[in-house]
């Protein structure tokens, strides 16, 4: 399902005469579409002068084909609420919610998000906080959760690096258009991250980062992922920001401790201070224990959850049918079962392994504890005989 | 005030016979003297045989002189309920509170632990641990706080030394007879502690520390502070009894977070995610914010009670007594009133600052708001007349 090309065309448009998280204008689409809002704009009978008065400065230059070719140029595309990967956690942000999401990479957004975490903290990192960031971020990774963080030095990049060192999915939520590589330094990252995960963004292509919207990002992070991790943070930090967007949306925030004499944790014992709702994490295993889900987290092998197969393509399910349960098989015998050529068996693996459904040892597949786990207890025919199960699609 | 000899002389009797910690033996003491229970057990009539038995196995050995000759050899006296020495909050431990107490040194233990915080932590201490304990001691020892630990290497000897090095007043609560010196390493702070500060134990002179007397020993320092304060803490470490103990007594618990890569932070972080009620602290400032008194310690500028003007030399005292209490003055004015020289008397206003007495803005001095506050509560003469205080050496 995708939205229309009118309302797609309108959101862009809107995305570029407004600046993000503006609750006046997120109520005003409660009550006429983004394309009626743009035709009132353009005809001058916009109602809410206030409004009006925003969204006019920028009108006069406004070139919605010019924004979709830039972004076409990177490869990007546009992801509108109503579109299958639009991510509907979203929605909590409600009159703060983005009107349109520009989005980079490989990976499908609604599904990488599925199951989350994000880390931030500070640009200026040290050794300790790389080393925490970069350790969590792939035990994480391992455990089949996506990395959502900003992109920026220190311990952004050192997170996301985390999971793309583990074959991971990390997503990168940038304070500027997807076609802009700030910083600078970054571009090598941005890549990566596009290749196997994604970069998203709210600004349209060519958008700068500025103060304002590097605080108004940070909202998309918390709301993206199932809680926030804070690995090192300065007295004054955007992580903090980010860590009371966490708690606002009733997500979880945790926090890593260091050293009392370093100036790099300040903010992070403050936060673990000021608010009781903020809990103290240590690793990996921590952050599984207070986001993960009852039956597929708090287990010894913690792992994918049932919802992320409903959101498989009709190949990706049929090989997932042809994964054996217990006794691991090579990608060969699976592509017979499944009756598809090995070379999209292979890169089919690679990815269900991503979203945690199959698990492999030494290239041999089978499907992952917490996916066998919800197989037996669903109600899902079985065949036994070969020692794996066959499992129709809409089960 | 103090106990009878009697009385005296049983608690001794009866501190050899038992271990510490008899729930059993304080019950009955409250039904009999202590003098009528050793009675009871010396002719063979002790109703309870449980406790009999418990008692009688060290009987035959029992000689209170050569207990109290001992004790007096090293200077040592003992400390009754009942006497003017004896620290109250020690009832706090109801059935395990100790039956008498050993105690060496120049302090007077009940004045001593009136605004005390417990320091405790690893024997096996990181360079991060002995500077968090050495600088927090020091800083709580320039606060008025009296330092209680257990004399132990590692945390307990830099909680220790902060204290000394201050100037400030240090409880060293042992599992061993006060004239017993474990470890051996430990000979010259105990000589130390003793001179300004108290070495105190519940075990009679000669005992040897085991385990359990450890452990028992850990509730003495726990009930003796307002808070503990653990820095530093492996997985399995004693400072976690001292801790629960403190919480099980309604103190305060306090714990300084660390690396979490290091073991040694390991038992500190498990404190902090288990126990709702332990607070994180980073330093003395978070110590008093949470232990202190309301008007005494939880001022703007953190300082030192009344107490420390009477650790004053007699110039920084008159220099004190020519600050204006309210309406700031400069230097000069200062030290026109004071009758000494311009150069002294700025020298004198950064010491007196330092242990916040006073205050500035802008290069004008006045007394610090809780030295105000100290001084308005306090029965001291005043002179209003002139904006400033003069207070007369006893105030």
């Amino acid at each position: 399902m995708s939205v229309d090309a009118e309302e797609m065309r309108a959101r862009v448009a809107l995305s570029r005469l407004a600046e993000p998280a503006n609750p006046a204008l997120a109520r005003t689409l409660r009550l006429v579409s983004p394309a009626e809002l743009l035709d009132q704009l353009l005809s001058q009978s916009l109602d809410d002068h206030v409004l009006d008065r925003q969204l006019r400065s920028r009108l006069e230059r406004l070139d919605i084909d010019k924004e979709l070719a830039a972004l076409d140029s990177v490869g990007g595309r546009v992801v509108c609420p109503g579109d299958d990967e639009w991510p509907v956690c979203l929605d909590d942000l409600d009159d703060r919610a983005p009107l349109v999401l520009y989005v980079r990479g490989g990976g499908h957004l609604a599904a990488a998000v599925d199951r989350a975490v994000a880390m931030v903290g500070t640009r200026d990192a040290t050794a300790y906080g790389v080393e925490v960031a970069t350790t969590m971020s792939v035990e994480l990774s391992d455990r089949g959760w996506t990395i959502v963080s900003g992109g920026a030095y220190g311990i952004d990049a050192a997170s996301h690096r985390g999971a793309l060192a583990a074959g991971g999915v990390t997503v990168a939520v940038l304070a500027c258009g997807v076609d802009v590589t700030y910083p600078r330094g970054h571009d090598g990252l941005f890549e990566a991250i596009a290749e196997s995960g994604l970069i998203v963004s709210e600004l349209p292509p060519g958008s700068a980062p500025h103060r304002m919207r590097f605080l108004d990002r940070n909202r998309l992070i918390a709301a993206l992922a199932a809680g926030t991790v804070v690995v090192e943070a300065a007295a004054r930090s955007g992580a903090r920001r980010t860590a009371l967007d966490a708690l606002a949306l009733g997500r979880s925030l945790m926090i890593v401790p260091g050293s009392v004499i370093a100036s790099s944790s300040v903010g992070c014992h403050r936060l673990l201070r000021e608010k009781p709702e903020a809990v103290l994490v240590t690793g990996a295993a921590d952050v599984c224990e207070q986001v993960g889900r009852i039956g597929a987290d708090l287990a010894p092998v913690p792992q994918g959850a049932t919802t992320s197969r409903d959101a498989l393509t009709a190949e990706l399910a049929r090989v997932l049918d042809a994964v054996p349960v217990y006794r691991e098989q090579g990608p060969a015998r699976i592509a017979a079962t499944a009756g598809l050529p090995l070379r999209d068996v292979e890169l089919a693996l690679g990815r269900l392994e991503m979203v945690g459904l199959v698990e492999q040892r030494a290239g041999h597949w089978r499907l992952s504890a917490a996916q066998r786990r919800a197989r037996s207890s669903a109600d899902s025919p079985r065949s036994a005989s070969d020692g794996h199960t066959r499992v129709s699609p809409g089960a």
